[in-house]
């Protein structure tokens, strides 16, 4: 435009500068149009255009292109993703430990013994360094005190209920609305290209089944999770899956692989995680043929959520940290690659 | 027409034949037109129009019609179906049976103790009567050894190479040409109508995994079964899961509700089996709000399949046959319900 203009004189120069707005209003209205037609087809809005984003665009489109030596069937579009630290935060604790603990403290009136009886005594005081100190015995003990003993329709009840009242104790949000909105876009994302989404958490499947649907648009057949056994019985003749106090499964390091294996029995094509706890599930899925990313969320963002890894008692990023690299597996920085993390509230 | 003809003279007797030969070749021109669109539009035709049916369409067209007070959203549309005696036949004994019987005369040269040991030399011998009275545990035994030592990966690839060589010993046929023809039609009606359709076998997970993507249209991740557990190891650093031989879950009787509840997280609105193993899973489903029809197929065509109820030892029919009535369970007799059983060779 400005090359066009060297040649005019001062009258066709200001019919220059009238054409010249004109034509910034034209190109400008141009771009603000592109921009609205971009923002309406970029299905990965709070995603910077960097690496991460670009990666999973290119899959999707490999994947989906039915020209592609890397096309995938519809029923073979399997993505896996673990739920704490990955699809919503886990700092101080995980949010499903925080319900036990309220739990607990709900139900003490019953249980006067649990005011000297650790690790109940801690729970119902609040300290967590206590609970810690009785290492995965004590958390047990309290998954068993606060999560069996009802029936399966009544423990998603509980849950619910405890949702849409709990605040977190240093975001004041309702913890479903810390969820990441990058992930929730993902999810969308994939779904739209003909993907099954599923969770593979080291949480109760049942706590779990209990948002996911709501949530994160994730049926509960789509939810995989650790379990506590089930009994199938009348009450008052009416038949009821009473919880009880014994594990079933837990869906966690090398029993993620398991956990697929036993509720999906395809290997995935894309797998999401954040922790070491989801190794074996990345392993699992990116030993897979053809294209098969393997992505872990780095959190790094000590301004807008929380910045821990390798030394961090909840979401420790150790080995896949280190391993990354040389697998291929993506790190995903919720710093830089992430331009909002939680849905505007 | 006739009574048009009463007071028609010779020649208009001879004209009226004429007319009459006109009408019957529009009539019946018509009625082959609408027999052709009836069948273009009926998504059941191997049924009898019988009780059976009408339950199952009024049933679909109730759940789908938004208008209707019994909707039910298609998420929520979960169908759940026995396999063995169900969706294929199980005589003379569970197909998986004569699988692990082949699978032990096929390891036999490496185990030569196994000639002289039961519940082996039984099978070896293929000495029903020998394998039925060492009961569950020699059952157990031989599943144990037949089923489990390999990957995932290569337990389905025995069973599928099982599958396309072997033959029933009385039918004549590979076992997937023993499906039930109305059964796949049932499958499809059903998905059609926005169903998620589910199968809930006594039977193993990863034995009818290997055929029922191909077979029935039931994708991996909607199979529900016995099990044994897995462990995740690496083979020449790859990444497999070993089938060991203990028992992880048994899908039968009051089973089968807990895995209903453990795989999808809510209570299918249909469900069909065809034994007492299965009058849980039914009891389980029809106790939920809304119609929710429970079937059970009666094995009462001794000519074109089996017939067999309360006294037999494969597929036991005793409770359900009883107690039906009074539950508004549907019988289902495949004798006087279904025009073909299996599918055209």
């Amino acid at each position: 435009m400005v090359l066009s203009f060297r040649s005019l004189g001062r009258s066709g120069a200001a019919r220059g500068r009238r054409h010249c707005v004109a034509w910034t209003a034209l190109v400008m209205s141009a771009l603000a149009w592109s921009a609205i037609a971009a923002a309406a087809v970029d299905p990965l809005p709070s995603w910077q255009d960097a690496d991460a984003k670009r990666t999973l665009v290119q899959f999707v489109q490999a994947v989906t292109d039915p020209t592609s030596r890397d096309y995938v069937p519809p029923a073979e579009r399997v993505a896996v993703f673990d739920n704490d630290g990955t699809l919503w935060s886990e700092q101080p604790a995980y949010f499903q430990l925080l319900f036990a603990i309220d739990r607990i403290r709900a139900l003490a009136p019953a249980h006067p013994e649990w005011k000297t009886t650790q690790p109940f005594k801690a729970a119902l005081e609040g300290d967590m360094a206590a609970l810690a100190a009785g290492g995965e015995h004590a958390l047990l003990e309290l998954v068993m005190a606060s999560h069996a003993g009802n029936s399966t329709e009544e423990f998603r009840g509980i849950v619910r209920q405890w949702l849409a009242t709990a605040r977190h104790p240093t975001l004041e949000r309702p913890y479903t609305g810390l969820v990441y909105q990058p992930m929730l876009e993902l999810l969308g994302y994939l779904r739209a290209n003909g993907f099954k989404t599923f969770i593979v958490s080291g949480g109760g499947i049942e706590f779990v089944r209990a948002f996911a649907e709501e949530v994160y648009g994730v049926p509960p057949e789509q939810v995989i999770g650790s379990s506590i056994r089930t009994k199938y019985e009348l009450r008052d003749g009416k038949p009821v899956l009473v919880r009880l106090p014994e594990i079933n499964f837990i869906d966690d390091k090398a029993g993620k692989p398991v956990g697929i294996n036993q509720h999906i029995g395809r290997r995935p094509i894309l797998a999401f995680g954040n922790s070491d706890g989801d190794f074996e599930m990345l392993e699992w899925t990116t030993a897979g043929d053809g294209p098969r990313p393997g992505l872990i969320l780095h959190h790094d963002d000590s301004g807008r959520e929380f910045a821990y890894d390798r030394k961090s008692h909840v979401g420790r990023l150790e080995r896949g940290f280190d391993e990354a690299g040389r697998r291929g597996w993506v790190l995903v920085s919720m710093k830089n690659d992430w331009r909002a993390i939680y849905p505007a509230p």
